[in-house]
């Protein structure tokens, strides 16, 4: 059987996380095998690369260009050492963010050169790419509040891209949208602000015939 | 005064470290404030990457890309953090490795693509090049024997890039000598495999002048 390989894309608060985990259940109740991952991490060194990312003491100053690399560092090891391995094996994996995440926050929020940006992701992925990339909409005020009241129940550790300000969140949502104007074969845009089992059901009316097909 | 930007090449064992405390020193006895550095590495993000890259428990895994990457990471917030503010007040920056590390290492000595590599590069240094390099240079032989003697004086920990073989050495080596040879306005070749005064005397021979003329 052939793998599959599905990205889940979206702001802050869009509930990525949850419909990962509702996804790679009803696709192992399906009988098949699944890999659920999460950019940056979901390796042994990604996940010192996300530590570096997001907790590091200094990482208030960490540039840009160095955001960016460090991002597509974990992404080399992860596509290299899990994602290629795994759809070779006929599995299917579901990622918690790839690499429209960094077209959307490195490039439209951080408001750093497209192509420079593609030609980074190229070096990252070289060639591998989602079979279908769902994209969670939900408005800014939405991802905003939802992140705000998320935020208010944590303790004193603070995420960096959390702590970015509002202008930078509108930008990476019409970052998103651009994404989805670009490729509407492989993205699918998926109304996030709705009760999670809408947004589940709607999900899987998009994944089971893809399913279905590989049979 | 103008800065002064001075990066140290060569292969393992070719005496960069003992060389780039040495001018320093010199260096600062004239009364220039200097910065000695290291790559990968430098400031508190890249030392985390240096980490990482070195001692990860599964970095015999990483992939070159991962690699290159994360090399061009540490690189883009040394450079930003540490060497532009510092050139920009008239100090003198000495660096134990810089750009044609990445070159040598990963281009020549992983055999990854040079265009790929330069690319790379030019995102970490966006312009900020070395106003002089000092390639050590000494025999594979020589290097891969210095090597040994130091990594039986040591305990278990091992360097990534000190267990790998001889080939890849040796295509190092000739990485660095291309470069030299594209380059020899700004990389100076000294004989690293005098003793160490006869080595800091050329070298003093060569920064002397420079320093002389920002007079």
């Amino acid at each position: 059987m052939k793998g599959l390989f599905i990205t889940f894309e979206g702001t802050e608060g869009c509930g990525k996380s949850t419909q990962v985990a509702i996804l790679a259940e009803r696709i192992r109740a399906q009988g098949r095998v699944v890999r659920a991952l999460r950019e940056p991490g979901g390796t042994p060194i990604g996940e010192e690369i996300r530590h570096t990312l997001k907790h590091s003491k200094d990482n208030a100053e960490m540039t840009p260009e160095a955001e960016l690399l460090l991002m597509n560092a974990s992404r080399a090891q992860l596509v290299r050492e899990v994602i290629r391995p795994a759809l070779a094996a006929g599995e299917v994996v579901v990622c918690d963010r790839f690499y429209d995440s960094t077209t959307a926050y490195q490039g439209y929020g951080r408001q750093m050169d497209l192509g420079t940006v593609q030609r980074i992701i190229e070096v990252a992925v070289a060639g591998t790419r989602p079979d279908l990339t769902l994209l969670l909409r939900v408005s800014p005020e939405v991802s905003w509040e939802r992140l705000r009241a998320r935020q208010a129940a944590m303790p004193v550790v603070r995420d960096r891209f959390e702590e970015a300000d509002r202008g930078f969140f509108d930008r990476v949502a019409r970052g998103y949208e651009a994404i989805a104007v670009a490729e509407p074969g492989r993205v699918k845009v998926v109304d996030g602000a709705r009760p999670v089992d809408a947004v589940a059901a709607e999900i899987w009316s998009i994944v089971q015939p893809l399913l279905e097909d590989q049979r």
